[in-house]
């Protein structure tokens, strides 16, 4: 790291860096992916929430974006992305009726239900705008979604609301873990099929049948699905390394942080929990890795403290020397910092404002 | 919560709401707990980094403010706090050197240093400038912080490379936990005690001995220790009450969350890891608590989805309804927020601009 970072021209750390011509790769092989597969690609920008970055991937074919929260979806419509999923069962307050009235006026907008009563408050709300609905299925996360076999009666209410069910979606997200990604993508298609069929037995269509995370983006079934929903693939992170999704020379995004304490075989570096995030699965070897000391583990993280120990033996990171640390989840990470350096020969080339940063309403 | 909230009159959900009264209850509680055993009290200002609170901790009689990086004391500096201890060991670099030597031109700034190379560039890139060090002590926690016993050699170093020694300090971190509060304290001031003789054994006077947190401030050391240096008291959390630091009464901040999903007995609530952090302590309970349900637990912490689990039987708070969810840890929550809303009678009265958000470096 210290070869090919040059600190005098460095911001202070920590900060996030990214390399673009990992990102540009990593965007390019998922559109390729996606593409030969006959899936639409609808990229979730939760991951990255930056509007440079939204508008490379429409022009790589994405067919438009999927985001967590309105707040999200207003940054980027007024970036000028024209078609967008909130993946979310959003309550439409009155607040958030208008919101989603003003929105839809410009593009065309789909949200998620996962209930009637939810979808009779978006159609009390937004009043008869152009608002289109998938009905989100539970596959297996046991998260939000109603069950498969009750997305047909679902749809139908929303339907009779006066809304425009346009299919149904789910999330596999119990395909994070280690080696879960096929069964979770079995589970995915198959709880997809059931919600297809209910619709049909209830009078409609599923035009849109949306699934697909980074790590089952691969296993997911082409014969079921129309469209794929991944976030993280284009920086990646930690937790796709240690589930096999990828390897170290797909991460596209690092805090860089300085080694500013060292006793036995521990550092503590200056990117804590407030730069990293806090996310810590359990079957993750610890709160995030350093790709340049594969065999070190962060076995704690404070607020600005990340405790790296090493091996028995091996050499340490001198006292002031700059590290790069991957986050265990790229997007909690993403959404801690203001800006994202994009780093040409170990130098900042670019700034990426993170548009959407804290855009959770 | 239904009763106490106005929704009509409310930001979109999630967002963060404070107590104003119960604050400044807290704020003067710990004021006049320090003033009663005669210790220092000097908050630490990453909890709530908002200007009107750190100024409300000075009037209220605080000696000065700790934060934990260099870009927090510059927020608080140019809001005219006057005295800033930086409680980390910071790697002074050129440029980290030239910020610390222009915020020691207005105010008394002391910084903390665990080794004789981190006090010996600190001195190299600051050249001269008024500056304060307290060497940090290892109490039990294991972060960072030299060996008590090696404490006189280090501020001995200090010394010679021309920094001015004002002490020492330490965080008794391992304090965090079930019932580990009074070891943990007397595990500080035994760190605290071995670290003075070592000074005076080296010649040197440590004026000021430092510690203390929130969960150990009621037993904290009175007889070692000049300071105190608590920062989560004033808003409280979760992990205190859970702690038996305090009672839901004492807790001052919450995020108002919106009922999206309901299936058997769990519901999704709006407020995910994004607006509460994802701290969860192997001794916790769940990801948050939502005062209002006690027997509910937080399940799962997605990015904007909370699981919250009811026991069978329980009543379920309705689609749409809102709900409190107090995170596990508020310096966290506090830091992805933008601004906090300061809520009097159910409804939003003040806004505070959380100043300081994402300061790190």
């Amino acid at each position: 790291m210290t070869d090919s970072l040059n600190a005098s021209h460095l911001p202070p750390t920590p900060f996030l860096a990214v390399d673009a011509a990992i990102v540009e790769t990593n965007l390019a092989a998922m559109s390729d992916a996606a593409a030969a597969r006959g899936l639409a690609l609808r990229p979730h920008a939760k991951t990255h929430k930056v509007v440079e970055l939204a508008m490379r991937q429409i022009e790589l074919g994405a067919v438009g974006l999927t985001v967590a929260t309105l707040g999200e979806a207003e940054v980027f419509a007024v970036a000028g992305v024209t078609d967008i999923f909130i993946a979310f069962p959003l309550w439409a307050d009155e607040g958030k009726g208008a919101r989603l009235r003003a929105l839809a006026e410009n593009i065309t907008l789909t949200v998620g239900v996962d209930s009637a009563e939810g979808a009779r408050q978006l159609a009390a709300t937004t009043a008869g705008a152009p608002i289109g609905v998938l009905v989100e299925v539970d596959s297996g996360h046991h998260r939000s979604g109603a069950a498969p076999a009750d997305a047909g009666a679902l749809a139908r209410a929303a339907a009779e609301a006066g809304l425009d069910v346009r299919g149904v979606f789910t999330f596999p997200g119990h395909g994070y873990g280690r080696g879960t990604q096929s069964s979770a993508a079995e589970d995915e298609a198959q709880a997809l099929a059931v919600a297809v069929e209910s619709l049909a037995v209830a009078g409609l269509k599923a035009t849109v049948v949306s699934g697909g995370s980074t790590p089952t983006a691969a296993v997911a079934d082409a014969a079921i699905l129309t469209e794929m929903r991944p976030g993280v693939y284009l920086f990646n992170d930690a937790q796709q390394v240690e589930m096999g999704t990828c390897g170290w020379g797909d991460v596209a995004l690092w805090a860089v942080a300085t080694t500013v304490s060292r006793h036995g075989q521990h550092i503590i570096v200056d990117s804590g929990s407030k730069t990293l995030g806090a996310d810590w699965p359990a079957w993750a070897t610890g709160g995030g890795r350093l790709p340049d000391h594969p065999d070190a583990r962060i076995t704690a993280l404070s607020e600005h403290h990340a405790t790296v120990k090493f091996p028995d033996g091996a050499a340490l990171p001198d006292l002031g020397e700059l590290v790069r640390v991957v986050p265990n989840h790229v997007c909690a990470a993403v959404n801690l910092a203001d800006e994202l350096m994009v780093m040409v020969d170990g130098a900042v080339a670019d700034t990426w404002q993170v548009a959407a940063r804290g855009q959770n309403s």
